[in-house]
């Protein structure tokens, strides 16, 4: 993308608005533009990353044998009076009225909705497990809606749900679910870690949260010392085995939040840090099924209630935590595997025929070879330039100007260390496209 | 993705409520289940095509130079005020009251949102030309919501808007989105021919409709013979020129809707047929951006309100439309491009060792080759597999028998034509490797 065409309205100043750091950035590097209290339209610079999280997310979806689907935003109100959530649901339930007079609502979650997709068409075991998701807007109508898209009313959420026909199948479901998420994040370059956590409103008797670890965080967390040495993308346990060692292992670690904290059973090498809620998983047996009927036949002939589980991912809330836990104070540091370009490709003096020339040529050579690049060809100040890329966190800047042209090199700066090398053109352009 | 565990809820009953053929079989091949009175699930099948329709859409937006954000669902009355429209809409546009008692709305259209982001940002014509598109859900809270996702009221529209300095330059905006969007259908498939159209609520004096011909479209439509012979990928005009060569061949061939028909200006070689409107495309000069205030400074210094044009494709309706214009008795003739899966590949004798290990190595092979392939290893009679591929409409069926493997032959059949070929089983498969 050349920067003088591209629809990318960084700011200099900060915004007074913006009380944490990602909400700041967002809105400073033309990720987000607020267009009513806590819903925001997403940028094309915005716009990219969050394709890229969904995308990851969609993948080890698809891994642990996930199938995609897209249920509505708009929901019957039906629906939720079968499971008694209608009421329950409060004023965070955004409800809405037809024309026909019809109570809808704008779904903050689909637990009711995917049971009756299910319980529509699956009639015996023979069809079970199955896992079914979808990556689709939710709407909670926060009383106070704060801190950019990391609570915001209109959000970006995949949600999954399990349906097994025992409590043993169930369980197996949930530590798929448990290793698709911890490679989930992983991949993003972040770590998050699981933590055993209260079921709340969703209800069920096993659940865990995942926390991103970032000095901004909400909330305090504590964890063994251990959790930020492992690796599960090294471990790599095998997805289609029964998954019980593994989950043994990573549950057995302590980790928890400040609700569910005790001192006494923390170990020595105890760390104490601020975390980011991104993930939610639930296994709540027949809490949805049984009001709603999700009934298939069993082998002996006999009505079986499914056993389910939900499983949440906030993946709007994930583009801002991954800032919050990447950043310094020129701008966002933004993890290879989920930066909207790898490569920035600045020009210093846009207005040097020999400079345009060059970069004109590398521009369409990294496009060749399927970089994503962002190329900043405009006719400003070089220190304009770094400050807009420092600020939009591009992991490479590889930078040209006459002098180093004469020459024949160029210089590469890698954003998260800030380390500088004058290199020979075209090792440069190796060392990007690797 | 193999069969046994694929949530594909195919129906043998055609569905009494559904009046329209590509809504029977939408429902019949388990692509969508309804939830409310027109809101639809899209099913595993059904996404994977409306995921297929998008990217083509996606591809050809970015070609044209347009820039991809998104815009949330639900919006501000008070920006529809600014414009006028919030009255004016009527009963289709669905209204909200959040619970601080504002009034907002689920958008039906983006026009005055994306001028409040363009004016917020964009200040000088050196920032112009812009387009900028996304592929979002919309409502339209139609009284008698009918035809599946034809006429739903939860639907999938890509929406675009171009930023000129002048006219000369919306009209060259107007052009490349003219050629994008014909573009667009040719990738498809499917041809849609442009036809002069009244410019309606959205307002402007410059506007087409792109339909699509099929013998159970909605309208009525005319146009000259040449249309069906026109190609405008071997054509391939050079979308950096000015296109008006290109614009004055593709409209000054006649072709009209029932309510601009002129028999008197119809050619001899009139072709009379039924046609979906899948496409609108409009030039509305400052119809919006004068009353929001979208006004940039302009060569001279001076302001300037800059021009406008929109750009809507019903991507969920091209689903529809896609089906309408390719069936036949036994089910969907998916066109090649947006066909969910390229191959099926049928085991006719799941319970048959050679057949069973011959065909999971086929089917690894396809997999690790790119070919995206649906794998019946069912245990089901012939007959219904058959059906079930006929009916959701794959390319190629690669049939593997007992009898056939021991000759080392596969069956081949071509969905379109109907066309079944005996192979060596290496020639079928390098055939749908092709």
């Amino acid at each position: 993308m050349r920067m003088s065409s591209y629809f990318l309205p960084t700011l200099k100043e900060t915004p007074s608005e913006a009380q944490i750091v990602s909400h700041r950035l967002m809105l400073r590097a033309g990720m987000i533009r607020q267009t009513s209290a806590g819903i925001y339209a997403w940028l094309p610079l915005g716009w990219k990353v969050l394709q890229k999280v969904s995308q990851i997310v969609r993948e080890e979806q698809d891994r642990a044998g996930a199938q995609e689907l897209l249920m509505p935003t708009i929901q019957s109100a039906d629906l939720w009076k079968q499971s008694g959530r209608y009421e329950a649901y409060g004023k965070e339930m955004l409800r809405i009225t037809d024309r026909h007079d019809r109570e809808m609502l704008f779904g903050p979650t689909n637990e009711e909705m995917i049971t009756d997709i299910f319980k529509t068409f699956v009639k015996s075991y023979k069809d079970l497990p199955r896992n079914l998701y979808h990556i689709q807007w939710k709407f909670r109508d926060e009383v106070r809606p704060r801190f950019g898209v990391m609570r915001g009313r209109e959000f970006l959420m995949k949600d999954n749900y399990s349906f097994d026909l025992d409590a043993e199948g169930a369980r197996l479901s949930y530590r798929k679910m448990f290793l698709a998420y911890l490679r989930t994040f992983a991949r993003m370059g972040i770590k998050a870690i699981p933590m055993r956590a209260d079921t709340g409103p969703i209800g069920g008797d096993l659940s865990h949260e995942f926390i991103i670890l970032a000095d901004t965080g909400e909330s305090q967390v504590f964890c063994d010392k251990q959790w930020l040495d492992m690796d599960v993308l090294a471990d790599n346990p095998d997805a289609n085995g029964d998954l019980k060692d593994f989950f043994t292992k990573y549950t057995s670690i302590y980790a928890a939040t400040e609700e569910m904290h005790d001192a006494a059973k923390a170990p020595a090498d105890l760390v104490t840090a601020r975390g980011i809620e991104v993930g939610h998983i639930f296994y709540f047996g027949t809490k949805y099924s049984a009001p709603m009927g999700a009934v298939v036949t069993g082998p002996d002939g006999q009505p079986v209630t499914v056993e389910m589980g939900s499983y949440g991912i906030g993946v709007s809330r994930v583009v801002a935590a991954l800032i919050e836990a990447s950043h310094d104070d020129a701008g966002i540091i933004w993890p290879d595997q989920v930066a909207p370009y790898k490569v920035a490709l600045i020009n210093l003096k846009a207005d040097d025929e020999a400079c345009r020339t060059t970069c004109d040529g590398l521009y369409a050579r990294l496009q060749d070879a399927g970089v994503d690049v962002i190329y900043d060809d405009r006719n400003e100040r070089p220190g304009a330039k770094f400050a807009d890329m420092d600020l939009i966190g591009i992991p490479w800047q590889l930078t040209i100007g006459p002098r180093g042209l004469k020459a024949g090199t160029a210089e590469l700066k890698r954003r998260a260390t800030g380390e500088k090398l004058e290199l020979p053109l075209e090792e440069a352009l190796a060392k990007v496209m690797a």
